[in-house]
């Protein structure tokens, strides 16, 4: 939990993001020093190049490697869904945890197949945040001790972390942080989520303005944006994602509920994502605008919109896989083979 | 070895690709009765049920897995080398074959990492095919018994197999192909292969325009196109899709090298490469193009070009996720929880 002289919670957090590690340079030059003598004409590599980049920069190591990945599944629930914006009923959420823990979640699969730890953290399911067409989401107390508590998800020597989500009704509050955060028009903002049919959609539109219209005039300050509009799950993952930068774990994000998690902390300072690769675009058409608006460019584009952290997992893979292959080819040196000439 | 009673090769070939297995679509059937039942809203999981539908249609098997992939590598080297179309001399295929064996390759790595296996196909690299420029590549017989060769690629009970291709030179030969396959000007089939610059390219587009002349109105053939043009190569890779095709084992095509062997299938019969998936799109240009014209969607897109078969097995991981998922999920029924209600 965090804890200062003041005593203001958000004051904590703003302060923890205005002082943020950067890149470790020296690292990367030492990478990009290898990549050249490797086994392969330099450049060939693509993205490939760029990730092991990208995970020294932010390891601060020099022959960057993933021993110890975990994806964190971060669970909340919300009081919104009284607004039927949600086709699926608020237990849901309980039941895919159940799954989660028995193995049955399409996640279980792929973190098998790719060998990657697996942490569900589970918020108050059954203390819904507010109804935000009614009230606010959180108190400044409530939201602050939630982001400290997504911090946890960053311990015990990881050094990859992926975040999703599992929230029924937590497209609407991703939508609605949004379009708090970077105005525009609700219906901009607004994706078919989970199984939503087209007379949902506007409803879900006309549901995220009502709720941003009523706290119009208090939105300058991202955090209160996220109190206000946002949900435990993505308060928490916005802690994981602060957590990661102040511990040089790399993180990578999922669909669009996590990355309304990462633009919060974006609004703060663009710069607060640089330790964050966003494994895919998510087939809600959103999402690839919410990205674009972010200068960011996803790993995967496999048509997924499932959430659970799913499309950050197989991105995790392909990240592993990076990682192996530049610490693991030969240097021209080490084979004895012609260089280019 | 190919043995008929009319004892022309080609015509083999032909009345093989004539009478290809098709798609197993009961196997498909219960494949998406089964998603549809899995712990997650149907459709969301975008390309990954797709690949999982492709994989029971070619396996013919309603629950899909993958258990031995295998990535093969075919080596050859080209007489058009002599032309000056290639950045690295031809003893550099050796070498990196050595490479392949010694384990020091990024392919090496990346059957690591997804436990893939590999195997090379080291196809005659002391004697070059002819240079195309001034003679056929191939007489007939040495092409069917390469392509015969290359059908030994499925055997050992594999499940999926992934093509890639090594061999200096081998981007000139592949556009070589595409342009007797399918015409347009030499240009449009050129990309800058591996390392080579703006005027390198001009050269190797008037190189392939002039092989491509002396052998215009004997293109008609598809296999004749791969024979007076190709390499050894790819008449392997070309030999070792058809008996995937015949043998259920689906192929996932690397870049643009063995996509031109697919093209020479495609050319014959367009249903010829049902049973491909391309693993990615290459940073060549021109393999977009291709794959577009051929009504083909890649499944990455990590800006790679290096050929070996990086791209296909990168691929395979998602596949062997894919089928992983369908596979090991639980259903609705299994964990008791609410369907969309």
């Amino acid at each position: 939990m965090l804890h200062t002289p003041t005593g203001l919670p958000f004051d904590d957090i703003h302060s923890l993001s205005s002082d943020m590690l950067g890149p470790d340079t020296a690292a990367v030059k030492v990478v990009r020093e290898r990549e050249v003598q490797l086994m392969k004409p330099a450049g060939l590599f693509g993205r490939m190049e760029e990730i092991v980049e990208w995970l020294a920069a932010w390891h601060g190591a020099e022959r960057p490697n993933i021993t110890r990945p975990l994806v964190a599944i971060f669970a909340g629930n919300h009081g919104v869904t009284d607004q039927k914006i949600a086709p699926f009923p608020r237990e849901v959420t309980h039941q895919m945890v159940a799954n989660f823990a028995a193995g049955g979640a399409a996640i279980n699969q792929i973190c098998i197949a790719y060998d990657l730890g697996l942490k569900v953290f589970e918020l108050a399911l059954d203390m819904p945040t507010g109804d935000i067409t009614l009230e606010y989401a959180m108190d400044e107390k409530t939201c602050a001790a939630t982001m400290a508590y997504g911090m946890e998800a960053v311990v015990g020597g990881i050094d990859l972390l992926a975040i999703g989500d599992m929230g029924i009704g937590n497209t609407t509050i991703a939508a609605a942080i949004m379009h708090g955060l970077f105005g525009g028009e609700a219906r901009d903002w607004v994706g078919p989520g989970t199984g939503m049919y087209a007379a949902g959609v506007a409803h879900k539109a006309e549901v995220i303005a009502r709720a941003v219209e009523r706290n119009a005039g208090s939105l300058k300050d991202p955090l209160e944006v996220l109190r206000r509009l946002g949900g435990r799950e993505i308060a928490a993952m916005a802690g994981a994602i602060l957590a990661g930068r102040m511990q040089r774990v790399p993180v990578i994000v999922d669909g669009y509920v996590a990355t309304s998690a990462v633009a919060v902390l974006y609004a703060m300072d663009p710069s607060a994502l640089d330790h964050c690769l966003f494994g895919h675009v998510s087939a809600e058409p959103v999402h690839r605008c919410a990205l674009e608006m972010m200068g960011k460019r996803p790993l995967l584009d496999l048509g997924m919109r499932l959430g659970e952290g799913t499309g950050a997992a197989m991105a995790m893979g392909i990240v592993k896989a990076a990682a192996r292959t530049h610490d693991g080819m030969a240097t021209f040196a080490d084979a004895g083979v012609s260089d280019n000439g």
